[in-house]
């Protein structure tokens, strides 16, 4: 037996997706503007795949180019900080995480496991061990079924990486996608995701300033990935405080 | 600044759906028959929206239905059984098991928690509380930002159902979408995710026989997602086995 | 074969417990006074069993009776908070947390759930549905095997309890040990295990003001079991910064 | 104000453990013979601390030493076996499978990955990569705060062992205790927690039989530490099958 349903035309609607940037060392660092001459949001931008609409957004424009607006008609912020993590208001710390856990979905990259909102959104120090010696890094897949690794190998490498490595101080992730292999001696969780509120989070690690990470096609694939992995869910928002009881008998029992 | 991306069309290559049902209680008990005449995989098969092409397969076909080819082109299988687990043959349900381990979707439904193939899946007895009183039921959402979840309220109502209640004795599920709340005094975690392999195993408890369960909207609707969230990623089969270092200075000291 | 091996002597050392209570219910309510009339806290005191040291401490004391040295030498903070959570000073709201994370149990009693210190180390809103009702409340064990539920049976009641209800907006527990039925048609994860940095946390939703909650023996019996649970590993404190690299090979490629 | 609780005496009953060897290796293998010259399970049985009272048994035993009395009197056991895991009779392995769920502790070592065992509670294929080059192993604590870990530093050595690597085909873990480096370029889940009906199951992945890994000082603090870990709580049986409602106003709609 055999039922045929025609198909329905998903909707191609496309996601709409905020790059910020900090935007800092391609402005001081000319070994970093050589690779990113536009900035590392507009090489992100470039190398993603997907039906997308992409806004970029930095932190020396009014309101770090955070509006209400914009991240309103936001589906997915993707976020890298380092230097100035400080300098990024609280106001707009307080904005952008209560959209998160209203659905929003938000990509940490890099150094931004210090960003203020993750670790806002995480609740812990998000501290861990670093070295900058241009190692070589191997991201192994952890979790081979998850749509964050599709098209992706076994692993693959970076010939040169910041290394990040454990104890990394965040809360058990939901799910570990990658976890990295560094010829210094260290690992990581390099690939974490993270539920909270209506919102996903994905955490990505990735990505030092001195070296051309942005414009390597398995990391452009997993953060496009990731972007369609952390889209909102099409609901009504969540409902909290007072109810009332579900049954008759025991409105008879006068508990209203 | 603005970057627009040319949308890219997705593929639009429906899902391969299998439904398949023990369909014994349709033919013997005539209360069954009268709710779902054709059968419970019919019902559930006229109900499903979305991208899919769907085949059914019963336990009294030939290799229960389930032959090579067509597991071997079925993207996520959806399977009800109650009266006769034990009539299921030991080489189907290996067979099974092992395309949901290289990333079949599979979706068990009410009484399949003692399906062999979903026991095998477990590794535990999934044993739990049953009672057959017609009660009322409420399903509440514990992760409302999960796709499974897309388009449900905050909880949604069946008038009568079996009851079945913790313990439930499943590994802690990686995901737990919904819990449910009976009239009698039980609760259970009624929508449950695993990842197993390359495999996403999805089981969801409405659905007695005696009750016109997968005639309800909300019911069809959460089943339709979950067929979405369990459709295998694209990628290469998993490796294992023997594997050769890294790096040129580990085989310099003769480790291969 | 049989070795015995000599017992050695575990370490009989009590921990070192904190009960701290915002203490205002019990001097402004006369139907909270004449369940707790010393307070909360003291019915918790008296009640909890096992090797215990136990201090309080409330929010009118100084510095809310948390000091630096009391927090140092605290094993396990239990607390409960509802109506004066505005009155608890960031700076201690900030101290406690870090404690949390560098390994002292915590442990958040009912409306706690809004407790600064709780949300903080959340990093979600930790908004719920409630009603007070006076209704039933079934907390059924979801996690038989934890030692938090050791010698409880499969559910124990509450005959008065204010609901809470899902969704509650917390990041997925690492364990979740209870989950409450309520008369009035509501489901809610009543006992919660959360890793952060080196410290365990347990949220457990029993205990509204104007029922003897914590003069039920089961209650009472979980608090104690988690006492337990939460109780810190030995182990040197977290290390994070600056690491170097492991081996000799990489020295000699100039990486440090 | 303080409390001052009488210190009720902890029971100082000794955990029960079993530490079951499929000792062949040892007798085969001279290499194998000369580090541990009456089995690793005596190595092992030597090398714990604790307050145990230790068995061991080995495959060529009558019901390969595990019979129902004695697993009926252990609290705890310990699994390696490599090369004859076949020999294993399916009896005995749903006979010792089954004392796990209903509350046994299990510790599988290294090899037994592949123990029939293991992989029926686990119920993936528990596959993964390996290479024996003696090479360097470090284990990275990634659950700081968990009593497995418990005196362990930030990582420790093992000079050589067998490399295994990721993917490794096992559910989500509940709990990451360690995380290996290997010298090669592989990383692996190597302390892995799983909760299942009343058990708690620790794999632990060292223990190649070429090198003396269960003469190293962390590898036995690690199993001594997992073995109090695992110890079941004192809790009734597990109940299942028909339940009767809680509310006489259920009862008095007939629904018993």
């Amino acid at each position: 037996m055999r039922h045929e349903i025609a198909p329905q035309l998903q909707q191609l609607t496309p996601l709409r997706v905020t790059i910020w940037n900090e935007f800092r060392h391609e402005k001081t660092k000319p070994s970093v503007r050589e690779i990113y001459p536009q900035g590392m949001h507009h090489a992100i931008a470039e190398g993603l795949t997907g039906n997308f609409v992409i806004h970029t957004a930095t932190l020396d424009e009014p309101e770090h180019g955070l509006t209400e607006e914009l991240l309103a008609n936001t589906d997915v912020l993707i976020w890298w900080g380092h230097v100035a993590h400080k300098e990024v208001a609280d106001e707009i710390v307080d904005r952008v995480a209560a959209r998160v856990l209203q659905g929003m979905g938000f990509i940490a990259l890099h150094s931004s496991h210090y960003a203020k909102v993750f670790k806002k959104l995480m609740g812990t120090t998000c501290a861990l061990l670093y070295r900058d010696a241009g190692e070589k890094e191997r991201l192994w897949v952890t979790a081979p079924g998850h749509p964050i690794a599709e098209g992706i190998g076994p692993f693959f490498e970076l010939e040169r990486e910041e290394m990040y490595g454990e104890f990394f101080d965040i809360p058990t992730p939901d799910e570990v996608v990658f976890t990295s292999w560094f010829e210094g001696g260290n690992i990581f969780r390099s690939g974490c995701c993270f539920n909270r509120g209506l919102g996903k989070i994905f955490y990505f690690q990735p990505g030092h300033e001195l070296y051309p990470t942005y414009r390597d096609a398995n990391v452009l694939r997993v953060i496009s990935n990731a972007v369609r992995w952390a889209a909102p869910v099409k609901r009504d928002a969540l409902r909290f405080g007072k109810d009332v009881p579900a049954l008759e008998v025991i409105r008879s029992k006068g508990m209203e």
